[in-house]
């Protein structure tokens, strides 16, 4: 569990996409983020209040997260220099880098010497139990792709800020390092060793009241070749009692194979749902979530009218329309 | 890669049940199995020769295995002695126990001091890639089951077995620890990080002649919901041009989870070969593999002639009748 507030990491992110996960706290968790930090060279902005270190913790900021991709896959020592001084500052540190903040000896003596936590969330850092399948109490849904990179974690987000201000009860479970950061806690469930994957999903979705939803990351696709192993620990572990079908209707292939062609909504319908009901004989699918980023205005709703007519559920795109339909078919189970 | 052939260390084990792995490397690769290691109070017994290391290092034994379960899950002082023992007379080890060789400082340091190796097969050994999806020359069959412990190693090595006497090219390729230690080579794919398990899987399946076929061993089930991904994985990264599908009829449960019932082979063709199908649009469903070793010979028989009349495939207990006719279906296709 990561400490929030955070202040949040820009470096000298050359562009807003190297601080993708600065901008998903500031989107999903704006109450985390109570300034940003940005180097020489920051071409990024989150629209905070720059601080220094010392004014970041005087306003109540306990970690500094890297919210920014370093260049070259090393951290430069002028990032050093200021994570030194953050861990003297009395911030714990939390990073999604390919290096791990582990791994640099300077951070780890001067971490220990001041009493402070550095947080790789690549690694997990609780050993779960194998999955038991015992049924377990309160709601959950799982969204679930025909592909990698649709939507899902975006849908889920979207979900949850609905079902909040409706005064429904939801809790967002991240399974991946960008959710993690976001919300504090998790499973990186793509570095959990085979055994223990459902196990870990089981673990981050425990009992609760009974009108009390999770809203589960997902991750990969069953018809990822390359990830279906994650996406079917998740449709087992996590026992949903709804599925969202996650789409992204211009991609010509299979994210990373070419030659391999998406299902279709139907098909994906067809596999996860028998498979979720394994688990849990009452899931069912209500809703669809298709991201229309590269289709104009129009194109977007006219598609989703047809998907919608199509599979008779309720089709939107969270990002141009909200979750509150999605949130209503849940609502409604 | 474990040095073949192997001295069988059968240590104290107090029933035959306790060498499981011992039987299973001398019923399938009786050639990697020079002789037998027994200490005081060993109530098991391979048949094979018993020797001293001296004497089994001069028959040619390059590795000795431990082929017994250990109690209470530490590695006696009993045990340690003729483990050092064997370093020293020139074996590298090999284990399967939970508790780990390289765990024990003494064994490392004599290890490295003779210039040995300690392989212990439940941890990964490479580095392996997220799979890629790429299609590969030759053919693969893959075993699937309705719960885990129906018998998809046994049939898999059954079928190596028989396709080897019938001329055929094949290979085993080992998923699991009994199976590595068996053959000397393959992947503890339950202990694979998740992003890696499926290309774990095309990594010792790689490209081979065109009338080959690997027989690649199956995991779990992708029914039961404890380790149904690492299934998923075999599914996709194995790229199977053959499933058979693999059951014991008369379990109540499935293994480990009470109240979930097992599906029909049915069922389990219906489900597995769509998913199968993703990655290799070519497989078919050739057979059927039913343990029937809690069953008397005549129901065996006349269950196996119903199960073949209902699913119109070869339906054989391997360990009752040999897995000809199954090697038959894949030469067939």
């Amino acid at each position: 569990m990561i400490k929030t507030p955070y202040l949040l990491f820009l470096g000298d992110a050359p562009d807003a996409l190297a601080a993708k996960v600065a901008q998903g706290i500031k989107d999903w968790r704006p109450d985390h983020a109570v300034a940003q930090f940005r180097m020489e060279g920051c071409n990024a902005d989150m629209g905070l209040p720059d601080m220094t270190l010392a004014e970041a913790r005087a306003a109540g900021a306990e970690t500094l997260v890297i919210g920014v991709a370093n260049r070259g896959g090393v951290i430069s020592p002028a990032w050093k220099k200021v994570l030194v001084l953050a861990l003297e500052e009395g911030f714990d540190l939390a990073s999604g880098l390919h290096n791990l903040l582990r791994d640099e000896a300077d951070l780890v003596a001067v971490a220990e010497a001041c009493g402070r936590e550095l947080h790789d969330v690549r690694v997990p850092e609780v050993e779960y139990p194998i999955a038991n399948g015992v049924k377990r109490s309160g709601k959950r849904c799982l969204a679930v792709g025909t592909d990698c990179s649709v939507g899902k974690m975006y849908t889920a987000l979207a979900l949850d800020k609905s079902m909040q201000a409706k005064g429904m009860k939801s809790s967002f479970r991240a399974t991946g390092q960008t959710g993690i950061l976001i919300t504090g806690d998790g499973v990186p469930l793509d570095a959990v060793v085979a055994d223990f994957m459902a196990g870990a999903v089981e673990y981050i979705s425990p009992d609760n009241e009974a009108d009390h939803w999770d809203l589960i990351e997902g991750q990969g696709s069953l018809f990822h070749v390359s990830y279906s192993g994650v996406t079917m620990a998740l449709v087992h572990g996590g026992q949903p009692d709804a599925l969202i079908l996650c789409h992204e209707p211009t991609r010509e292939h299979m994210r990373g194979l070419p030659g391999y062609a998406l299902p279709s909504l139907q098909t994906l319908r067809d596999t996860a749902l028998p498979l979720a009901q394994v688990a849990n004989p009452a899931c069912k699918v209500v809703g669809i979530s298709i991201n229309t980023a590269n289709m104009s205005e129009e194109d977007a709703l006219a598609y989703l009218a047809e998907i919608e007519a199509e599979m008779g559920l309720p089709a939107v795109d969270p990002f141009r329309q909200g979750a509150d339909r999605l949130a209503d078919a849940l609502a409604a189970i």
